[in-house]
């Protein structure tokens, strides 16, 4: 837990008031020692309606100018729709602030590079996207393993991201602009694997997928059920899947393989400790979405982003061990997307793409 | 599995073609190598009826009298009601077969002792009770661990017998005759408590019971569920937990706990390797009943008994391996019964019971 | 998570500053919406001196008298040695404040009885004593599937508290502060077992015991390993382990067992989402304290003592859902103790104690 | 169980007394009602001296012509080198035996498609294709569920088949005769696949690998660790994972994903039902090799081989239940060639491979 918590809290303002956005908010004004939950924004008044009732003393801005304007601030929180972040990243940092951007940085990969190219004018500040994984207390267990060597030199990643099915399909009207099922979905499981096996580069992908229940996909050239294979250099491999259908509930799941041993995180999804017996068999309810199952991880990635940004503050150094767990950077960010592409052109195609 | 089979096979008569008892004779008619079932003995006709098809060449007898005066069979199979095993036995054993006889020995402790006492004028032939949990393949293993000092030194035992629920209670007429929960189920319990902590000898227990479901075993006396506590000498514990109510399936498990970890057998009944997805959660089928569970138990102690025998008929020794899965002596019955009588008198008087 | 926190923040002043009494104040001070931690409390310097750095600004005396003489302190948040308790519970209601309280009330049933009277002109002011575990999302979960009548009507329960062995033996020198193990590790599942059964009365209790380990626990009469049986008014039952020698970790786990079902929380003591897979085989590493397995149920418990306390300040009621995971009260403090007390006497005389 | 064993018994003679032939000879000999395990050969004077002690009354012979010229069989069982699998399969099918073979049929898609046309001239004959899996219980339980419509309709599986390092690298020399991983292990993978999805064509291929402690095999063009996706027509997909170098044990197990739900086999390779509760944490040992986890399977084929060819024999038909768990036909071992060829032409080019 948190030792020192003294010195200047670091101001933030989010940007963006949906179901994520407000789980944001309250755990920046409530949750996180050392922050201030100083704004928020958003254009719908009926975010500002709730932030008024279930924020503490926030000012609210309609406009994202008018919070980049705050000089108070000292952070934005991005919680928009994906097609604004790259630019608001941008314009955030031209502010000077630091920012904090929910994934994914850009569903375009020029348009990623740009933000990176951009970005490297402005190395005093903190940008971090949102990854979230990483920062789950599993995951991080992981991660702390396997840089001790407790599975030798790990080789094979395979991760997925598997939604409980929305029987009316809400998610198929927004196909074409969440850039289908890989750089929706499976980009968080590009960048676990990167992030278990070291951050290699990707040199060749493969990916296919079905249509399982939701044949309105078809239109948009995207699928409800997605297999990949990613090559990266040094001869280490990841396999992906994604999901939109399944019966159970949200089965987020990582396996990392080593020369010594392996380590799966989340194999089964099971939702607590609690098992129940009865004439369905012995067994466990599942997560029901990635809200329930990553709860802790949304607020320890804010505790992490506002430390990190506070030592930069305070002139301190973080241990290595925080290191270890600090969030993706553009550069991170950029790779999910250009792999996440590569992999929706290879589905459209039916061929490897080589990166 | 089996190595040499050669020498003369042994000839196996069962006594008793009820539903374990048909099991039994088919594992010995096929699938035990180095004995034969050479008769069959049951009086009723629809027993005998199913063995003309069910069973290969094997003489049919109605009566008791005529499979022991059956010259050919070096061994008897009891699987016969309980209340006639103690007679059986004796008189197989004045017939000069081995036996093997399905547990219980007997619900009266001293008709038990008369066995034993009668017994000793026997020593050359081998009397087995059928206390089949030691044959199962997981228990077997534990015990394995155990002697190999896995765990320690052990000293506590929780074990369980848990039938899944028959609504129609079908069980509650028995209950005079089964002699009451603790002697029809808790007594496995307490030959695996007694076998895992090196067969010491109970100083004190302690009973109490609920009617959950089934009211009309109040007039027995009796409970549908059933808690334990038995006292060994040295200082070694046991916990039983008995139930006739279960919604899930058979639920027989068992743990030993020693000063340096502890090993639980069948801690979840899992049917098999599969698990099921859906919206019951992630979840295992359970074992429905013992028949299911202990379907290889049932077969491997038929092999271990067949062995050994044919290693006395042959001259040779079994293996310390063998000896250490060789099922329970009439005297560990009779400690069985003992204990098992005993915590029917606590459940009854609501006080401590000494031995 | 928390809907409108505005309104007076409770003014909390935590008394003793130990281990646990540190976590409880870097929860009321960081991570409890609607609460400020406005002072803490203890006798020892070095406990200041770390209050000083890990606190934000809080008033620190070294005398209780002097919490309670501070007139801006709504509550106060009792973590000092157990034998203080009582008397401090009194004090806090005398000078007007409500009152948190860590488990046990006290050793001894008298003085449980005349706190409860003396609270009973208090009864304006909160009091809650500190059983964790209802707390626990993984107990609430199946507290709430048993109100639903998930598994018909509950009659037994099984529960135990095991801790990892301390080779040192550091707890054997106070096992006569602690009055034995059943009063300070059992008294946790007599709660929670009543908790789920309804809360009915005992009606009689047995229990045993063996020093598997720490052989200087026999000079206080106590055991380092500890079985009981529990029989509640309405035939209800419970079992109960208790071990301070595990060799995996802290093993808490509660089983209710109902006509229809059984719900097991924290069957098996996985830490994390974790699996390893290597020569040991496959493998959950598991909680290593109380600490890590209860983390989470030490904040919600302060959480909602705060909720509930302010709720009372601001004319407000608690909604039934709260109501269900509200606290132990001085009578069932009340109630454990004399259960836990019957415990220790029954392992002195071997035989049932009658309440 | 089997019912009624009469009628003659099947006269078998197996060809290939290794590992795997000698437990196939000792499952007919002594645990396969209605066949007698009449003949066997080997060219290994090793082989035949262990079957004149391990089998019973057998004629041995070292020649495989002799055997297809022993008029008293009805069956062979080749269990020989998997280059000679084809031609054998041909010469006993022209002798007039049944045949019963070691998977693969070939590593040569030619030339098992001569086998297939060839065996168009027999088919009175059984011929089937020893993938044990289908015989498993657990996946057999996955079938019949499947059928049953537990998990609606089906249309990913993801299968492997990872064997335990072997750190002599035995196998590296073989690698070339194997025909590499694709085709010695994932094949197994590719039946249980096109068995569970309703035997459809694959269309496209795609595959990966790595080398990730046995160097030697890179001059074969093999892999230790290969990963890979099939397509099949219908909008079906599979994905598959083989590897050698596994650090706790074979992990062999299968999901199939359907519309309502998924189904899971051999999650955790857990050996037995035993859990140990030590310093490393929760664990359960896993299989070690394909034999412990298979045993079942591989006596449970041999059941049904016999009781297919004897239902022949006798003239009477296999109930559709039995029917659901026959085995692989020529076809069956063709297709599963065909796709496990292709996985490596696609290893070989990174490229995919269209059927």
């Amino acid at each position: 837990m948190q030792s020192n918590d003294r010195g200047r809290p670091l101001r933030v303002g989010v940007a963006g008031l949906g179901r994520l956005g407000r789980r944001h908010a309250q755990n920046l004004a409530y949750r996180v020692p050392g922050a201030t939950l100083a704004a928020a924004c958003s254009p719908l008044e009926d975010d500002l309606t709730w932030a008024r009732t279930a924020l503490p003393a926030t000012r609210l801005y309609s406009d994202y100018a008018q919070l980049l304007a705050d000089d108070s601030l000292d952070a934005v929180w991005l919680v928009t729709p994906s097609a604004l972040h790259a630019q608001q990243i941008v314009e955030a940092l031209r502010a000077g602030k630091h920012v904090f951007c929910e994934k994914p940085l850009s569903l375009d990969v020029a348009e990623c590079e740009r933000v990176v190219e951009e970005s490297r004018r402005f190395s005093g500040q903190q940008v971090t996207i949102g990854f979230m994984r990483r920062f789950d207390p599993s995951y991080h267990d992981a991660f702390d393993k396997l840089r001790a060597g407790a599975i030798g030199r790990p080789f094979l990643v395979r991760s997925q991201t598997c939604d409980l099915n929305d029987p009316d399909g809400f998610f198929v009207r927004f196909s074409a602009g969440s850039g289908g099922i890989f750089l929706d979905c499976t980009v968080h499981d590009i960048d676990v694997a990167r992030w278990l096996l070291g951050k290699p580069r990707a040199t060749r992908v493969y990916a296919a997928g079905a249509v399982a229940l939701h044949e309105g996909l078809r239109e948009f050239g995207d699928v409800d059920n997605g297999v990949a294979i990613c090559e990266f250099e040094g001869g280490k491999l990841a396999m992906f899947y994604a999901s939109r259908t399944m019966a159970h509930g949200n089965d987020t799941s990582s396996e990392v393989i080593g020369t010594a041993g392996a380590l799966a995180i989340g194999r089964v999804p099971r939702t607590n400790r609690v098992e129940i017996y009865d004439a369905h068999g012995a067994r466990s309810e599942c997560t029901p979405t990635f809200f329930e199952r990553f709860e802790d991880a949304f607020l320890i990635e804010a505790q992490a982003f506002v430390a990190a940004v506070r030592a930069r503050l305070n002139g301190t150094a973080l241990g290595a061990t925080t290191d270890a767990g600090q969030g993706a950077t553009l550069e991170d960010a950029l790779e999910a997307t250009r792999i996440g592409d590569a992999l929706r052109r290879s589905l459209q195609t039916g061929q490897a793409v080589t990166l």
